[in-house]
């Protein structure tokens, strides 16, 4: 049994639906998901379609190269095809905070994420006793203004070694280059530690303690060249009050910021997310 | 032009949104809103569609005939055909409470909910005045014990006149007879102050107190024979704590069923509600 | 029977709490509601009293002075003390939305909201007819650039010949002048469409839209010269996803803006809330 | 510096506040934090008082007898005295699930939890590996139904030589018997993996899915004799849908297990919660 997970984006147009469902029952597939959303307002078509194909001698590589035939040029169509068996590969960027970090390791090790992490990053050597505990290598890899470029270089490098499929910035507390962010596109999850767009920039919950919020949020979003203004994966919020410090919404952060990047990453590795413009389209 | 909402489930089998798809463009529709769900462990097939149709001579009637040679035999097929401009004729039914009253026909007058509610029925005249204000008939049958089938038989002769399509009870304090209930299948909405099955029965609100909840709810439902037991359309919740007494639950729960009822009442005449067993598919 | 509510906030001091319920007791008063809260980074004070009085010749004002005179400058103290069966006057002010008015006057005719309404003022006429419903006064005093200054002098006019308590900006599509606010301090609520500090001013449900955020919010807060800058009293969200269009969030919006808005004048008239600097300090 | 936090109940009495916090005054104690409750129906006094002392020859156990003295008979006064400083002792009781294992070791490793975890006892060998990583003894005791009177006396041995404070049942798959559960009077925390009171007992999940709610929950309770009827602590919910699947449910309640149990050995360990009948009093 093979199974392919299809994400399209394409300007409407009647039949489109029958069109695609056809290709794959022509093909034996057996359609297992379907889930299609349509933007009114700009014209776009959206799906995402789950197939099984259990005949002999089915080439996920054949099914890609008719497919491109079809359609890519005659619907002006983006997709994206997967091998719904590959698992992902993770790296786990990380600076001091060890909450995050916990919180995805002892996700891995339940078998709570279809993904493989064979690499953790991290600009100090403090978290390094939390990799050893999960037997996942872990690579430091000082930055400082001047080592900047080398230390990208060097991130990528092992990136690159690793054949990471997805970054994650578990509160990785350095900015990355827009050189950086260039090569791995839509492939960069952050997590910001507000709900965006409140709270943009450093010390965010010091920022909602002083506006005097009544509700602090968290938001999980691809890491783009603008700081803080990528597309959104992901938020979630925790009511606050008066009785509260500076340290209080800190802490209650915590709990939002590891469940809200875990529903990002999982709902990336099961090819849930389709990024369009600025925005996400978050199939169920 | 034209506009039809089809809602339907069968047996699920391969190629069948293809199929339905292609019937729907066939007769020059435009499908502006297709979702589908499959229910893996029962192996059922759920879909509902939208088509705009602007030929000229299009008729809904012979779309429905023709859908029905096709599809209900051949497919085991269930379906519900809907003129999405027709707005379904609401009864509220209510005793004393009044704030789903007032909340209801606030959002009627405001435009916010595309109905008619041409009837207001109630075992007990104090809600009048509430009818009066929004100009709605109102109609006062008192029910006892002694009195109760001629009362349902006369509340059942005004929804036939009123040619009534939906039956909400806003906190209508009777039990309707199972007899009634036979009569309008997935027609009558309640709305129950608890977080079913939690609290089944009467002064859910009491007995949420006494087992002191940290959270109480409220649930709206398709009425079956079985008191509290039928399909559940949407339930939201709030959280309490050990300073509220049960009357802060209860002015809590105000606005919970407010907003839960609103809620079911919109889904059902939007004719995102497909009822199946016990349970509901709601499309979003 | 009498019931003085007292909220203090005083520089903090050992001993403050027995001192000032000592004064009550010695005063016969039962102290049926007591909560307070140290702001520890400010080291500021803050507490709210509910005590009741049921001897013959008790007198409020009586109280009010011998409290200043043991309190206010020893502790340099400041308070606000109310008689607890007074009941608010509020004006209600409006544009053209009507949800939050239908709400609004709603939970006043259920007798859910402990206050009067004597009049409503909007700068169009077209809500007159929600007001009659609801036999409330209603005076429609146009604004304009021209005459924005005259307006505001009527509508001051009609406040204080109204006795008015707390005015309520109920999507009141105007910008109130500063020397208005300042007649009026901590007595405007006004109710924004977004969750502040996220999309301060017009369109906010646009500017989420085209931001892509997961959820949308409601924020009240009291007016103050600078724009959706004041303190903040409520606030709460609501999920969306890409499925919702601006008209979707705009509707599911509304519900939002009624029960934030309805939570923040009940806090306020039961006396709940203390301002301090640009911050509340919201009792249970 | 020392710090007392004490819990407090007895029959509401005026002054009471006034003398005990004069009691603590007298004793130069500088109380940091304050809060009362009152249940008006039973007309029981709740407080939870935090004091520093820093006094040279402050002594506890002196401040504790004149306590006693001066309240207990006097005021028919029930109180709990924690020094604030000390560390209460956990022992983790688990099975085979180890998301809430992995989630209480993570937050233990990152300092949040202000507690010592000497001890993890399991009836199942399979977690061991978790306990290994994060350096803790882990004793594995069999309980069949043949043997489960010694293995509960080889537990109750196990808590007595590790001094253990509080046990906390983190998806312990066994029922305590009620002999057990005496010697631990609300010393014994589980998590239940629905909204209790619905859905007690075996597979939660599956009786959610099979009832069609639309949001599921966990609770947190002290352990009585009466199973799943134990004071609640604390409870949380996720909203689901139609196109959730029983191990969906499963999936997106081990965040709520793991959150809503993390929350009740907070409250718990920092002398937060004061059990009343089969209640809970959670002060903030």
């Amino acid at each position: 049994m093979q199974k392919i997970t299809l994400l399209i984006n394409c300007p409407d147009r009647k039949g489109i639906v029958t069109t695609i469902t056809q290709f794959i029952l022509e093909r034996q597939g057996n359609i297992v998901y379907l889930d299609q959303h349509v933007d009114r307002q700009e014209s776009i078509f959206f799906m995402r379609v789950e197939s099984e194909f259990d005949q002999e001698g089915f080439s996920i590589a054949d099914f890609e190269m008719q497919f491109i035939a079809q359609f890519v040029d005659d619907y002006q169509l983006t997709y994206q095809l997967f091998d719904a068996y590959y698992k992902p590969r993770l790296a786990l960027f990380v600076s001091k905070y060890d909450h995050c970090l916990y919180d995805l390791l002892g996700r891995y090790a339940s078998g709570e994420l279809p993904v493989e992490i064979p690499l953790i990053i991290s600009n100090h050597p403090d978290l390094e006793i939390v990799a050893k505990r999960f037997e996942i290598p872990f690579k430091h890899i000082a930055v400082t203004k001047a080592t900047k470029a080398e230390a990208e270089a060097e991130q990528i490098a092992a990136i690159k070694e690793h054949k990471i499929d997805l970054i994650v910035l578990a509160r990785y507390m350095q900015i990355i280059s827009d050189d950086f962010v260039a090569q791995f596109k839509n492939k960069i999850i952050n997590i910001h530690h507000s709900f965006l767009p409140a709270f943009i920039g450093a010390k965010p919950y010091h920022a909602a303690f002083e506006r005097g919020v009544k509700i602090i949020g968290a938001t999980s979003h691809y890491v783009t060249a603008d700081l803080d203004e990528g597309p959104i994966i992901e938020q979630e919020i925790v009511r606050v009050s008066h009785v509260h410090s500076v340290q209080d919404f800190i802490l209650k952060g915590r709990d939002l910021e590891k469940i809200v990047l875990a529903r990002a990453i999982k709902a990336h590795v099961e090819h849930k997310v389709l990024v369009f413009g600025n925005k996400t389209v978050i199939f169920s």
